[in-house]
């Protein structure tokens, strides 16, 4: 290398550090920047981390890293770039990391993939009834009337509608590809072919056997699934929400499935942990994780060597593959 | 069509014929073939069905047709052909249809479809943990540690295992590409480069963290999965089986699951319908369907397309597509 290696900081919770910086990435991390993979920070505040900041040029983020504040950039006036390994930025890249130029790249890609290999897995298995059978046949320990109970089930000419073209949406539409499965998509905001029917809204709820949430959660999506969206629904049909609890009125999708005529695959809820008497826990016809969708346990070591990568090319002066600008965020989760 | 419409006649259970002659397909039946599409026959005895088979040049056959024995061909002595709109022609076709030339297509092509989708859905679950998870949620209702219970958890860099490169094996490594897995298969017969490791049984059930089962049920097969490869197990892996009952020494599979060392996906047992005092239905590291991972419900026109796709091109005088020769039947589910 040619470039003296940027002086760079681990920047993230101490727990999430531990299974991020696999030795392999530990490895990469020294031989790209000059960095002490031993020197975690998650607290801005203090004398020794003052120091740190004081001569970095990179901080190497993920989850729990605090706010990045107007007040940390005077303590780190020589910070250029922020690698994030996770996915949004919103909770540490503040206006003032925008207002000094500081890059900023996101291994929000990386982070899609197990999001949308759960939502195929859910889907696959959605259309079946594989997991509704299973509950039935433990209950009932004998030939069920499968025909009767599940009228034409099965992951043939079913149609699958995707809330959002968002990152994760267009890779769910892409893993749904080798399937026989009528794909339909619907965002306001989506001006690009996807080789499926663009439609509206409330056309999707109407149409199709499973729908997949992948919008992000702004105030204009909040309830975006209401009581009326989930009228629109046809008897039988699955909603699976992996994006954010706050786009389904969970009141409304909890009456709803009490009623028994829907079914549900439901990641992320609000409060994230729900409490300990909520209906979500009991019923028959959904299934509950959570929030679990995203990055966890072996999967980190493929967000944090993204973001190795990203802080490579950084170092060689070469632009981000994952770059984030200011406007994109407004839109994104 | 220059040729005259070869008479057809429709074989199997009642009920499945009630779920596979759609509109669609019974359209298009009547349009290659000379046949009557409200004449379903489940039984080869009695003086109305030795009248239809007398003129009879090609059975179109699914589930629950009777065995083609000699007694029924010497009542059909036009029949040249069986379509068979199922998978497997063991049941029917017998050794008196391969002495008389009669020509064999199936539809196990179609069938193998819904299988590796069950597959694939198994796997991505299996190592995300996500069935564990929903239940230990539901029992706790509290934030779970889930590093401390599923280490390295996730579909990053994990190993899957298949077992026979059979139509389905072949499939679900086709439908595993697009995930960062790695694949290993075992096969005695196999001889082409499927594009992934091709090892011993032994090293595939000591190397995977998740292993799939698509063996033919053979004397040589029997038990294929006993004590001895399930030991060589590693910790919390799974075993998937979609095949058939007795490639697993069942007590041997339920004994080792009591211990709770591995998982277990089971849509296949010895017996089909396991008696209601089973531990497989109690144990919670097992996921139990009662065989649906093949065509079902609304699969199984896809069946039918496929077996009418063959009844045309054998009126055109065209070979079929999925022909069954008597020699592959000895290696082949």
């Amino acid at each position: 290398m040619t470039k003296p290696r940027p002086k760079t900081l681990l920047a993230m919770g101490r727990a999430v550090a531990k299974r991020l910086v696999t030795d392999d990435v530990r490895e990469r991390l020294v031989a790209v920047a000059d960095i002490d993979p031993d020197l975690v920070i998650d607290d801005f505040a203090g004398p020794a981390v003052a120091e740190a900041l004081a001569g970095a040029e990179v901080l190497y983020t993920s989850w729990w890293c605090p706010p990045i504040t107007h007040d940390v950039l005077d303590k780190a006036p020589g910070l250029r770039a922020v690698v994030h390994a996770a996915g949004s930025v919103k909770h540490h890249i503040t206006e003032a990391c925008w207002q000094r130029g500081i890059l900023v790249s996101s291994a929000a890609a990386a982070n899609a993939e197990p999001v949308a290999e759960y939502t195929l897995a859910s889907i696959l298995f959605a259309n079946k009834r594989v997991l509704d059978i299973a509950r039935l046949y433990r209950e009932h320990r004998a030939p069920l009337e499968l025909d009767v109970r599940f009228p034409g089930f099965g992951n043939y000419r079913r149609t699958v509608g995707i809330v959002g073209a968002s990152r994760i949406g267009r890779r769910v539409i892409e893993l749904l590809r080798p399937f026989e499965l009528d794909v339909l998509v619907a965002d306001p905001y989506l001006t690009d072919d996807l080789g499926v029917p663009h439609v509206e809204l409330d056309e999707l709820f109407e149409r199709c056997d499973v729908i997949s949430l992948h919008a992000p959660s702004l105030p204009e999506t909040r309830h975006l699934v209401d009581a009326g969206r989930l009228a629109r629904m046809r008897d039988g049909a699955t909603l699976i929400n992996t994006a954010r609890g706050a786009l389904v009125d969970q009141d409304a999708l909890i009456a709803e499935l009490a009623r028994g005529r829907l079914y549900a695959v439901i990641d992320v809820t609000e409060p994230d942990l729900l409490p300990a008497d909520s209906p979500l826990y009991d019923l028959p016809n959904v299934l509950l994780t959570p929030h679990i969708a995203g990055s966890l346990g072996g999967e980190l070591p493929r967000i944090a060597h993204l973001a190795v990568d990203e802080l490579a090319r950084y170092a060689q002066g070469v632009p981000f593959l994952h770059g984030v600008e200011a406007e994109e965020l407004a839109r994104s989760a």
